[in-house]
């Protein structure tokens, strides 16, 4: 999202887009976090369940109705992350939404509309920030995914190490970023190029492709597809294989594939930033974005 | 065709690799291009057939009777690309060849053969132009395969966004340079990895492999295979889903993803030029075309 | 193997990795080389079976029990793809196993145990020289992998031109440093990435995967399954194929396409081999090669 454009997008244009996602257009609020007798930390949008026995966590979105990747979601995800990263008790983290249906939507169109520069700035930095900690995480982290994960959802998925998808059709993930007239920043690319080959990510970014889970698993965008219920278990199995390995040549191994994808935001991380303001500055962009959020506020409504 | 050698390169090898050509073998020439209604631009070697109201354009070789990239083949299509692609009215173009059981032949040796050095790099310099422009071209590109595609007409098949190629066995596809005693220059070995990857397109140039259709649809260098008499339709409707997407968002992305292949061209040019010249004016080389030429001549006759 | 760890690492995982290997568990010895009439030639370690006729030699481990790159091995081996490099005589060679059940077990430890600085720069630069000389060898390569081929076996195998393994659900292959709490350098992951793509590669080298001969057909890091008894005929028939190709074409097209790779070592030999002796004179993982290396003794007996 950080070129952009929006010269021929209509706002029926974005509807669509936004329209893969269910919850967002029937207006649906996630459901209370139950707590089960489980010790939960975190906090309002972040819902944390440590197994410090098995030294892993599990982190869930909730952030009604779609855990879209607000300032604060943000913030509370990166303060998660770092708190589990300085707890040596924790190898593993899986990550997943609690509101099932949807696994994140992506950026909060909010936050980038009506705001001032120095807003824009502030929450292209903590985007930027999730996915460098998430990249590069020591832990091992697994996605379940068990919702929708378009363009930022399906970044948080793809900078894990693993991926489990639940086997519902609605389910779709992909960076879609083009169906809203925007692009994918130069380091979405790098992810799913990493993930997928250049061939396929070439395809997918042009045409802003959501993947149903069979396509997902064959484009190489997931690594497994099970049915619904089964999608937490299968990732605490798949956790303890990667557990199993010492972490410490894991971690080394993983910094030798991931580092030069990362160093790359880094060394241009500023210019990264002016370029996402300057571009979410525009009339054009303000103009498609208000309408968008307008239409979505009708339909919720 | 950068590097080369032909150092034990047999007539009969090349011989081999041409004759995988349908017509080149049989001396056919390609039928008189049948208008039926249709309002065409374009000049000798190259037609087009505008439909404004769509925003496309087909644009077909008729170079008989193989299409072989001669210098004013190339010329005519880079002018023929370049006029579509400053009217606005056009935002997609099917490349075809008007005479199906070949699509392209790839580059002419006569252009190759008994020339002085100027005409070899403004030859080169040529191919090196219809690449450029067809390979981070704003329009969406899509090749409609209705005939065996070797060498330079592989290549233009890579440089369109989506490759459609009719079943027929006798359709092969491929970079087969190695089969007569040359090298693919570097970037026609980049846009191959692009497309099928480093491995793929490492056992493919070592081995000249020209792919039949079911080979090539599994290996990647082409993303669909359809009945014969299906390719121009599949390629109007596949068409329809990449002018779905937002322009603007659509060719940001792509040349996100091309740029950096093209700018290595783009670096090293004159250098690319040089090296042509020097290799197809050793004796070795003129001796190898000139006695191939022969031979394909007496097949002819 | 240069960068390092074993924090973690127990010798019972060790162990596990090793136990991988049929014949390591069960102290097996090589059987003395047969002759037949064939003319061999060679040393002791590496046999070398001539076809001066068909331009090809075959190439035999004979270290038992299970081929560990001694620096022995690793001499005799560069000596004689020097050999052979400098005959015209010979475009091709395949490399096997004399002791089929395992192709080579990777590196030996033992040269990395109790020994001093010089002797493990020594023999770093030994695995480097091996390496350089197989994956740019002018010569075409093909791994006749009958056994199991983990760690430096499966980057021998890798650094061919092709790959046959015998259809053996013992014959595991892979890149499983890790397992034994050590990183693969990042040569050998470049060369794996390469062959499987970086995704694929991410994952098989963070879980030091190593693949059964159906999955590793089907990740790429081999190209041909065939029954046990026909692994020698396949590599002989592909050899034919490759060897049609002309040798001068081919040979710079492999050069285009691995130099780069190679380049990336050159321009650091020296670091990496201080990278490897600082790693392996570390007082943990002295501790840890003795221990395991006692172990296997333990077994053996």
């Amino acid at each position: 999202m950080a070129l952009a454009t929006g010269m021929r997008v209509s706002a029926r244009a974005l509807l669509r887009a936004w329209a893969w996602l269910p919850g967002a257009a029937l207006g649906r609020t996630g459901p209370a976090a139950g707590c089960g007798g489980v010790r939960r930390f975190g906090n309002q949008r972040v819902l944390v369940e440590p197994d410090p026995a098995a030294g892993i966590a599990v982190m869930k979105f909730k952030n009604p109705p779609v855990n879209s990747l607000s300032l604060e979601l943000l913030t509370e995800l990166v303060i998660s992350l770092e708190k589990l990263e300085n707890d040596k008790t924790f190898r593993g983290v899986i990550l997943t939404s609690d509101s099932p249906g949807v696994f994140s939507a992506g950026l909060d169109l909010r936050e980038m509309c009506g705001r001032n520069p120095a807003h824009y700035a502030e929450y292209w930095k903590a985007v930027q920030e999730l996915w460098l900690r998430l990249y590069l995480s020591n832990m091992v982290l697994i996605a379940a995914i068990n919702g929708a994960s378009p363009a930022g959802g399906c970044l948080i998925s793809l900078s894990c190490d693993y991926r489990v998808l639940a086997d519902n059709p609605r389910y779709a993930i992909g960076l879609n970023e083009t169906l809203l007239g925007i692009v994918a920043p130069f380091w979405f690319k790098d992810t799913l190029v990493n993930t997928i080959g250049h061939r396929a990510a070439e395809r997918a970014l042009q045409l802003g492709l959501l993947f149903p889970p069979a396509e997902a698993l064959q484009v190489g965008i997931v690594d497994k597809v099970v049915p619904e219920d089964q999608v937490q278990s299968t990732a605490l199995s798949v956790m303890g294989k990667w557990l199993a390995i010492p972490d410490h040549a894991r971690q080394l191994t993983k910094n030798m594939m991931r580092k030069p994808t990362v160093d790359r935001l880094v060394k241009q991380r500023d210019a990264d930033i002016k370029n996402f303001v300057s571009f979410v500055s525009r009339d054009a962009i303000q103009k498609s974005l208000q309408i968008y959020l307008e239409k979505l506020k009708q339909r919720k409504g």
